[in-house]
């Protein structure tokens, strides 16, 4: 006899049903507690066959069949804040049947469907690793995965890994890398009907400026997978008074680099561009990418279940993807819902796209 | 009898004493009661032989004997706000006697020269008209010489105008025109990642900076005086987020130009500079500048009766004899102590100054 009180999530529903229960336990960043204490009792409830671990507001739930291969499928369960837009709705658009409501798109369908899948493929080829976890959609340093990162790595180790993210259903491998550098000039301050007593910063930024309009993004192939990179100023800030010559201005550059390049090789490449000009450069926020490795075994056992149909592209966005394979370990991007859709107000998610991506990663693990 | 009480300011006192006196009624901007109600109170007891009027915090003081010129001298009696630099104090430094505090420099020297020859030249070969106004530190609208330009026009009407600015006792002749324009470039915004479906509105300012720091400004002669302009940029803002690639920048660009420019043909020239680039620009503020109008007879006497030994020289700032200027007056600066002390903590004015300027302006009073 079991003593557990009855789970709210019950991952024996329907994909659409259950994914609707997961959105609307409200879980805004900060706010994960009762979606994880719902996937923790449905995982030890329902799926007797894993080790079912807590870590903060993070369920990992693993088997240990002894297989040759260990495979990680990762979820956040957090959301970005709400827009009046839960509980969930459905909706029939153009002839689609959506589920709208905050979290729908970015990443409940893919919660749902690994909830339902770590369940289910008690029998997969290989062994399986499952994290649904916390403070995704916030500040690198508070997402769960740094922690765990840090103070389990072994959680983390597998062969080949899938974010969840969306994708609309289909493979985004990898992930560029991306940097950001705090680029200063400095100038002499004067009076502005004055100028010859000073040295105006902000006409300093004028050829750095010029360089990035003009520069040629490098097109980088892995894997079959193009990463174009990019190169652009995202701020820039100047200015004391409107009758003085500012001594001080600033350009915030965001380099978004292919995963064959390191942060090192990144941060010497962006000094170069700039190497002859008098500016203050500094490194305010760098992070790796990611490499598809779709030439691995697992994950051409992915492909291969997923079919010839499905759309397979680089991921030019960095997502968490990027700290597997900073553990070595090659990581897809592969969830329901378009990604343009992520954080909208008008967040949905076809109700397609789910039944597509349960039933892709439900082949993989039969095969 | 006199009912009057007895004035605060006695311009009898030494003009150092006096002064102090002036400085040490706090008058920061929209404070300038007391010592306007001071000013008006020492002139109505002192000055018998002068049309007082009192317009707000301004005091106006006439002569009307009906000679051919009208010389019109001005000082505004506010402040910048107090650094803990009042009451006012003496030092000597470097073998120099020096008056500190808070409007010492800008422009209680001024007032104080003003208002003792107010009282003392009963006879001066010209008309006279001494204006003591409030509100010329804080924004032009406020200005009591706008009210009074747009109210009475009359009360501003001269041949010549002497503003007792600091200038170390030296003239500086008319001054420059200054104009704010907004410069604002448009883009596409997108993630900073996939940057080819944007359009990034900060590298559109590029060729902007890029022709304001190769710019070469004029230098104009007039009355033997050199204008130099000045075409800078004084502020530069855009940026969304640092994942953005922002669809608007904007650069404020400041323009002195020479006293023989228009606004309008000032605005035309910025214009040309930028004509071929695809930005909305925008007029934020304006105010030509004045003709030193040092041929004028007036002018030529004043300039006389300083003597060879002054310091004769081009306003590159604008300041308030613009405002005469406009009304057809030729106008110059002209009061003691050095212009790069205005509005510092350390605001000071050598004793030497305040005598030079009352020597000066005495003389040129009775010719």
């Amino acid at each position: 006899m079991n003593s557990q009180p009855a789970p709210l999530l019950d991952p024996h529903a329907d994909i659409v049903d259950l994914t609707a229960a997961i959105v609307d336990i409200n879980s805004v960043s900060g706010n994960e507690r009762a979606l994880a204490d719902a996937v923790e009792q449905s995982l030890r409830v329902h799926a007797p066959h894993l080790e079912v671990l807590r870590d903060g507001d993070t369920v990992i739930a693993r088997t240990h069949r002894g297989l040759a291969q260990r495979v990680l499928l990762a979820g956040h369960l957090d959301t970005v804040p709400l827009a009046d837009n839960l509980p969930s709705t459905r909706r029939t658009r153009d002839g689609r049947e959506e589920l709208v409501g905050r979290g729908t798109c970015d990443m409940k369908g893919g919660v749902a469907v690994f909830l339902k899948l770590a369940v289910e493929a008690t029998s997969a080829p290989v062994d399986l690793t499952w994290i649904f976890y916390d403070h995704e959609e916030v500040a690198a340093a508070d997402n769960a995965l740094t922690r765990i990162a840090a103070e389990h790595p072994e959680y983390l180790q597998a062969d080949f890994a899938i974010l969840g993210e969306p994708t609309s259903a289909g493979v985004e491998g990898g992930c560029k890398g991306t940097m950001k550098l705090e680029v200063t000039a400095r100038g002499v301050a004067a009076h502005s009907a004055r100028d010859w007593v000073g040295d105006n910063a902000i006409h300093h930024l004028a050829p750095v400026l010029e360089r990035l309009a003009a520069y040629e993004a490098r097109r980088a192939v892995i894997d079959g997978l193009e990463y174009r990179e990019c190169l652009n100023a995202v701020a820039i800030t100047g200015g004391i008074a409107g009758n003085v010559i500012p001594d001080r201005a600033s350009l915030t550059v965001n380099y978004r680099f292919a995963p064959d390049t390191s942060v090192e090789q990144a941060e010497a490449h962006v000094r170069e561009v700039f190497s002859d000009l008098d500016l203050e450069i500094e490194v305010s926020d760098a992070a790796g990418g990611a490499l598809p490795g779709l030439d691995k075994e697992a994950a051409r056992s992915f492909l291969a279940a997923l079919g010839e149909g499905v759309s397979v592209a680089a991921k030019q966005g960095w997502t968490d993807v990027a700290r597997f394979s900073a553990l070595g370990t090659p990581a897809v991007n592969f969830g329901p819902g378009d990604p343009l859709l992520a954080h909208a107000d008008d967040e949905h998610v076809p109700l397609a796209d789910l039944e597509m991506a349960l039933a892709g990663v439900r082949r993989f693990l039969a095969a």
